[in-house]
């Protein structure tokens, strides 16, 4: 089959590799029929997760057609259509048993790191009957493609761990695709306001599309200013972070008020400082995640009644072979108004 | 009247003072029948809290007896013996009807900070109805001075926030009077393992009477190394900040567990390091929170029924009029061993 | 002044009364510009509330300006204008503390019924500072008047105690005007779907326009039947009782899925059968509440912000001395096709 | 090998049935240490339970030692020391996902129900990764055997859904084994009071040696009078029924105090008369469930650090093959003073 293959920072190739097959009772071999690609899988082409070595077939988002399932698999057999989860869950480990399967001690963000991913025309999946969601006839498998990562990451990450309530004024700091993820599913909370910073115009212009109700270039240092403005120097009930880098988790510090929360999506490379001067009196929660999908059940419901429609994010479409020439859109992303691409096989 | 006056850094004078009246109608003044001295108190005389000015009566803590009351209070009449609280809360601004007393927009702490406080023979306290508890005959009212401040402050603080749960292991990092009653409010929840750490061992040793089950003296270096192997490298449910400086909060972040929560109680004059490079996706949960007093009923119920015995935390007594020979004793912790001195009117 | 007067069951009179007066510094007299009938009045008018005596002036809510305050009132001054709660509140009692006013003990739901109401020109509100809210220049005021009893009511005891999700499927049993106003804000946490019963063909239609995503017609007595088909047999996530009868109550249970919540809204006058021997090991949850007001700031915020539109409970509008044939209409409801009627001062 | 075997009503023996084998790669065969009997056990004996068929073998409580597993049981191998859960867990149904085992969609209880179950010499456990549980070297097994049922039974439906908090005074009716498996657990979360409730003045005095603050002997029908008493007339902050009758279903309901919780255990054969013309407006919770197990993991750590010691809940021992013997002493609890009995492959 083909695959597209890490070999090193900068090196990447879309080519042949033997195609995978049952290795537990647990697993399932998934045809791919849609993917994409993730933020993530850009840091990998740089070189920047040491853990993924030359030969990995990169990619952790799809939704595919089950080809076969070891003896163990109960909840799927050939031929029914799946989402694959970004997080694979073994379902019997301490964490697990928590709905922490991020940190799952078989599992946890394996694919297309730890093992070969979803970037290729078939993919094995450990833990099948755990780390697959069932995709019923007439679903629009497309928009599906955003509850293998990128939606549960917003909403779990951003919204629920900020805990976002109706009547809230919110912000969410960086309007990338995780940003907007977070921002279509602060939505299901009805918060009265949310603020959308980011410096790059066409992105505010796409957020307030998205339900955003105030947005701000924040190119201009005044970001700060504008929001104690505009909540009477109150500051938020619950700032998001989807960026990743010190000045915005700053920005977060800044602006959040008293009480509130500061919930971190942002995959950070560096530390921050904490005011702990200020905050230690201010009554904030901050909190950090990595992605369970524990949600997906409860997102796939609010898409299938149509309460979101996470098309919204898909801003160009492949063929999985044409993968190389999605890689070069997706990592201009600002030039190209380039959100989520999708690979069809 | 005499009262304990603050004239500046390294100032204080036990002096006379006017006795207070009321103000407003909703005021209540206050005989102190017992006080304390809190370890903020010590703060305001170095000078570290420039809000407190020349003449100000020190002191936020105390039982006393009702002398007279405004025409709008309600839940007191003169007699009454009462509990003070720390916080001043006005029961009617958004942040009182939230239960964040500790942010009332007319209160707060300003005892013995913004307004003259209990280290007198008379108090002035505003929104009695709300920032006083009734003490029933019969009580033991030493104990009860342990309400104003130093047990919500660790209770809240350090354990509500921190979630702690059954079967938990938890860390307490600082052995100081606050950090003892977190110790002692922990036990609430029944966690499995209380580790405590400081550089104290007299502090340890009184640690381990109070129920910590595990104590481990940090000044080696070695604290970390010694949570881990105790932990399975797992690290700790929740580690409790009860100190306030940069390398207390750097260790809560080193032996804090995936999905734990560190709960800062300190009082920090300084920024830290938060390593968002490691804790993004830890799934941890960091809280700050000036007291609120909100639980001052809950825990009232827990002194009067036996449940814990806070007069532990109790080591010495004076006459009020001996209040600077208190300061001096308070100020030598580690040598006087002082946890917490009770002075009497 | 003129009032609305109770004189015993089935006689009421729009009468000359003294115009109320400052009896407590806690106390504001309020000049109403707009007020409502609830469906409680019309028990009230039948003698089932023998606590409500000959002479009381009958009214839980409404807005209006602020004529007069108490010495002790702070929030609010002459010429403010302010919503009414139905709920009393005197912020200081344990229940108060703890957010349940409605069993404050001093308040409560008193206006109305155990002192006299706001179908009146001017009424008396105890405890002003924690019973009155702002409204702010330029707000729509006759939408506000859904905030003193319909809504906090239907979200309170519907919405907040069913623990409504986002992806539910909840069913509402009952479609006047409280089961609409749960069903407008059960919106704020976007439920999958919302089936809305009632026997009421019209009222049905309405709720359909408020978005209900299924209606049913219980009077074929096959209710149970259609939720059961509709939702594979699992039955719903969260059923909000909001009639106050023993069948409507029974067709809950009977629909109930495994875990799920029943809340109660319904006002009953008789025991009900609970269905033990089924429900015990279902993992039910059945929650009762008398409307506490408390979340009255958090629906302010999402009615200024837009995110509901109470307008659409508003079906009908009478000058304030037309109440006596308002109360025919509103009696009327059915044929009338009536909700809630707005009477102006 | 040798089984307790019912034959429908009043008709049991103990005899020669074929060893059990794995039948599907996710099962284990567990050799029983220890098994004991549960009071549903002689409601099956008693023909209670229709589903229990001719030749089914009882019992779902017990340790052991694994003998073999499945091809893809990856927690367990032989000779493991195990804790057999009463409830069947596959891990990865919709119920399992979500912390609700108990309504397992292939699980569930059926131990001793609908498959064969542990008053046996060999028991086959299903789903064994999700269904049993480690048992360290050096643990007290015999304590452990509490934790199959009894202990999480008493503590998830009782103490867990009935929401104790410190400070709360709680009622517990019912000192059965159930009841005090209650008791025991409640003190987890420091109420200030528990009250306990029976008919039996043996069953008082355990529960006094078990940490009740009060005793009610409820024969002459004055417990209500009592509680009120007790509490000033506020009721109980949570009232937690281990019976299963209507009379003790009533007595909750006239004890409970406004905001309270009324959360059953019982297992109930009758409907029940629920007073909603009063709850109505009392802001009170009801909750059912069947046991989960899901906090099995938390409660062994309680057990290993020794903040509850649950052998204080076992009265008699036998050998395994005197389960006749065991099933009549059982049988006649209150005469042999027994509550919980250990019967010793």
């Amino acid at each position: 089959m083909k695959a597209l293959v890490y070999h090193g920072p900068d090196k990447k190739a879309w080519e042949e590799k033997p195609k995978p097959v049952i290795i537990e009772t647990t697993d399932a071999i998934v045809k791919i029929l849609k993917t994409t690609i993730c933020g993530t899988d850009l840091h990998i082409m740089r070189g920047d997760l040491p853990a993924v070595t030359d030969g990995r077939i990169i990619g952790h988002e799809g939704v595919g057609i089950v080809e076969a399932t070891g003896n163990s698999v109960s909840n799927f057999k050939p031929g029914d259509h799946v989402i694959i989860s970004c997080i694979t869950s073994c379902g019997k480990c301490e964490y697990c048993k928590k709905g922490m399967y991020s940190h799952c001690e078989k599992g946890g963000w394996i694919l297309g790191n730890l093992i070969d991913g979803t970037q290729a025309e078939y993919v094995r999946i450990p833990y099948a009957d755990n780390s697959l969601y069932p995709i019923p006839a007439g679903s629009d498998e497309e928009a599906l493609v955003m509850l293998s990562d990128i939606l549960p990451t917003g909403f779990e990450c951003g919204v629920l761990n900020g805990q976002v309530k109706p009547g809230d004024t919110i912000a969410i700091i960086g309007a990338g695709p995780v940003g907007l993820a977070a921002l279509l599913t602060a939505q299901f909370y009805t918060p009265a306001e949310i603020i959308v910073i980011d410096m790059d115009d066409n992105r505010l212009e796409v957020a307030k599309t998205f339900g955003a109700t105030q947005t701000i270039n924040s190119s201009n240092g005044k970001a700060v200013e504008r929001v104690m403005e505009f909540t009477n120097n109150k500051g938020v009930d619950v700032a998001i972070e989807a960026v990743g880098v010190p000045p915005t988790f700053e920005l977060c510090q800044e602006i959040i008020g008293a009480g509130g929360h500061i919930a971190n999506i942002g995959v950070h490379g560096k530390s921050v400082t904490l005011h702990m001067e200020t905050l230690w009196s201010k009554n904030v929660t901050i909190t950090t995640r990595l992605v369970d999908t524990v949600t997906t059940p409860m997102l796939f419901k609010t898409i299938q009644s149509k309460k979101i429609h996470p098309k919204q994010l898909i801003t160009h479409h492949f063929r999985l072979d044409q993968i190389m020439e999605a890689y070069d859109t997706f990592g201009n992303a600002a030039k190209e108004k380039a959100l989520k691409v999708i690979l069809t096989n």
